[in-house]
């Protein structure tokens, strides 16, 4: 019973909601069922393959605390069967002040069942202008 | 007179080589010409565009310092006209012994002149096991 995604968006919208949601089995059907399925979140090592993403995404959405991500969209490239999207996704845990901005390079694959998450990639945004980074 | 690539690797290889020999010519030809171009270097705003992505590798490639990078293949991805290569770059100032390890997703585009890079970008690995992250 796996959700289909008619377009790289749906699946992109699919994604945050599962984060906002806490909802470990909704983020699992958004990726792709392949051991190609690569997962980069920030300062955490690569995951590779379905059963390493959800591993890494369990303690994330256990619902011990929300995540609130605004997204915005810097780029889209499509190109036969794949979709890049580059957003810049503003984190804020719920009921904290403070916001983290990340850049996260999303790429969907089709499929004959419609588009699933094939990669996701987090790069830190620069610190803004003034504002001195530890040594 | 611009160069062609036969292969993503191709494309790779001439832009660690174009680092290592602090060539900002050569760094140029191994992207696409296009403004879909995009690259994400650490704690940098998004370039995107030939323009941009030159002036962001300028200081970086002007022969004051020279770079050393060991490059570890992780993850290879090729669907259509795009080529998905997940790298582990081991980064080094010459003369220096520290090196920092990052991760690299280089995505190339096949033309009809051969493949070019489209995508650059760099995530921070975890810190090594007993390290302490700055808060």
């Amino acid at each position: 019973m796996s959700k289909t995604f008619p377009t790289p968006q749906d699946a992109e919208d699919a994604y945050y909601d599962a984060i906002e949601e806490q909802d470990l089995e909704s983020m699992m059907q958004v990726w792709e069922e392949s051991e190609e399925t690569l997962c980069l979140l920030p300062m955490q090592p690569a995951q590779r393959g379905p059963v390493s993403i959800r591993r890494a995404w369990e303690p994330l959405l256990n619902g011990q605390f929300s995540l609130d991500i605004e997204v915005k969209h810097l780029a889209w490239i499509e190109s036969g069967l794949l979709a890049i999207h580059l957003v810049e996704e503003q984190v804020r845990v719920a009921g904290q002040a403070d916001s983290q901005t990340v850049y996260a390079c999303n790429i969907y694959r089709q499929a004959d069942s419609g588009w699933r998450l094939l990669m996701h990639q987090n790069s830190p945004t620069p610190p803004p202008p003034g504002l001195q980074m530890p040594e």
